[in-house]
């Protein structure tokens, strides 16, 4: 085995240089982790390729001689998509950062997938065009993580998630073969739609070089209200009256009472009501290219959040004060996380079952003996589930006793026309409850599509698919 | 191979019953050809299963024999994908005709394949929801086809084709297994996106027997307008400085003078400008949910469209003119080819591309020797080349010959980052230009999913990849 080890790394340093490998432990100790709970594994070297032969010379070293390969970047994920579980190669994608090109003409970009997303977002507003994708950890997640995790965000409510977003892929197959999924268009009905194959598969079918995305316009106008609820099941049924008054708003972000507090605690951008009587607040954005019906529509919002039980309706006045409610909202997920053991889990259900959703969390967490900080994309009927491990026994947290607990909340997710990951993907936390969200046929047309294109399994090994023994 | 047969139909008979199972020649016949060109070809047997046991049941049985399957129900298809062109079963999904449920809480919809679009449609419409995608066939055309072919129409350049509709599926697989494709929710980062894969997968892959969509508000308000061009190339050059204004059109077409003058002598819907120096229109469409938002948009659009080289610009100033404006556009295809014999390519390229694809197409048909009339989704940059026979020697209309030509379109659609079809999908006629779209590496990946979940291959046989001898 050593030998082996040595013969691939070797045969890596051949091809691309030896200032590309790395297997320095600090390096090592960066690539064993991403933003997943508390789980790492260190690969055996890190790889940084600086171009797409680079990527298919690792890939084809990779496949002669059976090493896990892992793609990974800003390394923000939620899943353990980019923990190198099966050690091997981590593939830094870093190198890989530049925006290759911002077609106004046509009002698309080609970026590699090292971008981050913001930056790339800021520079397409440069030039008046919107890519709406914009997960919470847009400050350092990058386009390629986005692509292959299909990221969300709150403007997924009224734009939708990447996958909406994505045209066309270059891709380095695990063989190192280079293709590209699909066209630069609109419209595509050529053959399958490898591009959707590729958008959130985690880095299992390959690597992402090339990213072609649409754009729109950039709204010139937003308007952002907050609504303080006396429950959160009030807050969550006024949701759906939302969409039934004909608003389409570009953010409805739901958040309990607690996760508000942390995140005041956590950050000083801003101080919302905190009477007593509040159990949790509405953040609402809608936006358009036409000021005075973007303000005619937010007044509607307005007023049927109103009639929905809010106990007030605050309109963001300055530019300020929007950007420090969402600058909060960013904040909740790591404020909740910053304070204690968690566990979280991506529920999303039809918008409407988002109150019985939230009831039978708080039931579980009662059966099970634990506390959930909740809040998400209420438009899109994504609530995050924080399960606070508080003084539950480690033997009972690490154990199948709350493993039984999420089950039953996926089996009632599933119940109600949902699935088990909204936008963090499955990767290495979520994979053993695939056999709720998927029957035995689907899930083995799943494994067989990875079988046909990565035969050696050497692409982000022991992700997304149950262990077989373990089921 | 006689008893075979024998052996097959007796086993349909038994598992569905005599009723469901039919030879009649004139029901052979109606199953034998979809509206494409001059292509037609008998099936065995015409099977209309009513239920998705049945459809299960039938897939069982060809999988055992061998026996080949063409799903199909109105045979409005352009490519030939219906045509049963190993004979075998033509399964007529004519049964699954019911709108399971519209889901006013979640602005979703379930329903069964063989709905045709336009009753679906109107059946939304009736609730104050709205499901975009509108092929020019959609007052026959299924919502199954629509899926199978990932069918666009005139509003997919603001709203997106039948993908950016279809939350999940239910399939039944060549095995006779019964899967869920997704979930039935907005998001979904759970595994490899199934629901994609068979959107636009032409009944390779399986049978659909349940869709469900996602559905917007009824836009409340829209406006129509007409432009008549001086040249070609100058519409479609106005078309790019459209979007660069800001303005997202619900419709962009275009249409070429001698489109017009068929479609009025086909039909006598309305009376556009045909004075002698008109070579082009746009038609265009705003809409939206704020009356005086959605005018000023009009008048925007107008002064773009005007100062774009425009001859003038007419508003539709009653619905009467609006309808018979969009009845007219969509009886082009019809008329243009009621007259002559024809082939029709669904070329699409970025939208800037449009004029320099328009003169390409012109000069090719000097160069073989034919005519062409073309139209089509300006704004999504998607046209519809149709070629007309004229005096071409019946060998050179079949043979190599006009093949070379369409495939040097092909390559220039190709190099202008295009693809071979934007909405009609590959089916018998384009197959074998798909070298043009990919390389052997992506579409080797294609081959290989199709063997893994339709190991018989007796799910549409002969359609989308080329014939390896022929290639």
């Amino acid at each position: 085995m050593i030998e082996d080890k040595a013969n691939w790394l070797q045969a890596l340093k051949a091809e691309l240089g030896e200032e590309k490998i790395s297997t320095d432990k600090s390096r090592l100790y960066n690539f064993s982790h991403d933003e997943t709970e508390d789980i790492s594994k260190l690969p055996e070297v890190v790889v940084r390729p600086t171009d797409t032969l680079d990527v298919s010379r690792v890939l084809q070293i990779a496949t002669k001689y059976g090493v896990s390969v892992t793609p990974s970047a800003a390394r923000t994920g939620l899943s353990g998509g980019a923990i190198p579980i099966s050690r091997g190669i981590s593939l830094s994608m870093e190198s890989f950062s530049k925006i290759i090109e911002i077609d106004e003409s046509n009002s698309q970009a080609t970026v590699e997938p090292g971008v981050i997303n913001q930056v790339f977002h800021d520079a397409c507003k440069a030039k008046g065009l919107f890519y709406p994708p914009d997960p919470s950890s847009w400050g350092s997640s990058t386009m390629g993580g986005n692509v292959a995790y299909n990221a969300g965000g709150p403007k997924a409510v009224k734009y939708g998630v990447t996958s909406a977003y994505v045209l066309n892929l270059e891709v380095v197959l695990p063989s190192g073969e280079i293709i590209w999924t699909g066209a630069n268009t609109l419209k595509n009905s050529t053959g399958y739609n490898l591009t959707q194959l590729y958008v959130g598969s985690e880095g299992t079918l390959g690597v992402i070089t090339k990213i072609v995305v649409r754009l729109l316009p950039y709204p010139s106008s937003s308007f952002t209200l907050l609504a303080p609820f006396s429950s959160a099941e009030s807050a969550c049924s006024a949701v759906e009256k939302i969409f039934r008054s004909g608003v389409i708003p570009s953010g409805l972000e739901f958040m309990e009472r607690e996760a508000i507090d942390q995140a005041m605690k956590y950050s000083d951008a801003v101080n919302l009501p905190t009477g007593k009587e509040i159990e949790a607040h509405l953040l609402m954005e809608v936006d358009g290219y036409d000021e005075d019906s973007v303000m005619r529509e937010a007044e509607k919002l307005a007023s049927v959040v109103e009639s929905s039980g809010a106990i007030q309706v605050l309109f963001a006045e300055t530019k300020k004060e929007r950007d420090a409610l969402w600058k909060l909202r960013r904040s909740v997920g790591q404020a909740v996380k910053s304070g204690s053991i968690y566990k979280e889990e991506d529920t999303v259900v039809p918008r409407s079952k988002l109150p019985e959703l939230l009831l039978f969390v708080k039931q579980i967490g009662e059966e099970f003996g634990f506390n959930s900080v909740c809040y998400g994309h209420a438009g899109d009927g994504n609530l995050h589930v924080n399960i606070l491990k508080g003084d539950m026994p480690d033997e009972k947290w690490n154990g199948n006793y709350l493993k039984l607990g999420i089950r039953k909340i996926f089996e009632a997710v599933k119940s109600m026309g949902g699935t088990i990951s909204g936008e963090h993907g499955i990767g290495l936390v979520q994979k053993s409850y695939m056999d709720i969200a998927f029957n035995d046929a689907a899930l083995n047309i799943q494994r067989n599509i990875k079988a046909v294109i990565d035969p050696k399994g050497i692409m982000n090994p022991g992700k997304i698919f149950p262990d077989r023994a373990l089921k």
